[in-house]
């Protein structure tokens, strides 16, 4: 990971939904790509934000208390122990940044695995 | 900063080159945009890598042995404590994370003012 990353590239590389590629470091934080469709679960990450910046596609960020629709060139910065629910009603592309070994649900029991791509 | 963050909205609400606009936090970090022309000083950060994501334009990160030119959709992770100095042959737009307090050019005396956008 010492050459520059073409995101569109890393994200032709796989197929799979809600199973996030890292691409690069930052400090104590993963980059990661992903593709996502459909609804994922209510969580909420006590210890970190959580970065969304939405590629492709249109993002719907579901708070208890209203929703973030996010598009090409937007993002959202959920804070800390804020519950909420990713829903794509078709697939979106996003850069995510957490840091390293954050479970993507909140909870290590039900997260996906990290994978490099 | 509660709402979604319309990268592209950020930067055209202003025209200076080299100052950044912070437009979200992320846990310790500041998420900014920036718009750059021309070349920055050889500088390096000792204690955060440095994040760049092109949205519009093409940058050249000069390292000391190397070019990573970078277009739209391409990102690079320039590691604490290595040198570089960011070129734009034209305007260039970008997305930079970095550790709330950061001096751009790792010097708090050269530094550019963080401004909120």
């Amino acid at each position: 990971m010492d050459g520059k990353i073409n995101l569109a590239e890393k994200l032709a590389s796989f197929a799979q939904h809600w199973s996030p590629r890292t691409v690069a470091r930052f400090n104590d934080c993963d980059v990661m790509v992903v593709k996502v469709l459909g609804e994922f679960v209510w969580h909420k990450h006590d210890d970190t934000d959580d970065f969304f910046l939405v590629l492709e596609g249109t993002l719907d960020i579901e708070l208890r208390d209203r929703v973030v629709t996010l598009g090409p060139g937007e993002m959202y910065v959920v804070p800390k122990g804020v519950e909420h629910r990713p829903v794509a009603r078709e697939e979106v592309h996003l850069l995510l940044i957490e840091p390293t070994g954050t479970p993507n649900t909140g909870d290590p029991a039900t997260a996906a695995p990290r994978i490099t791509a």
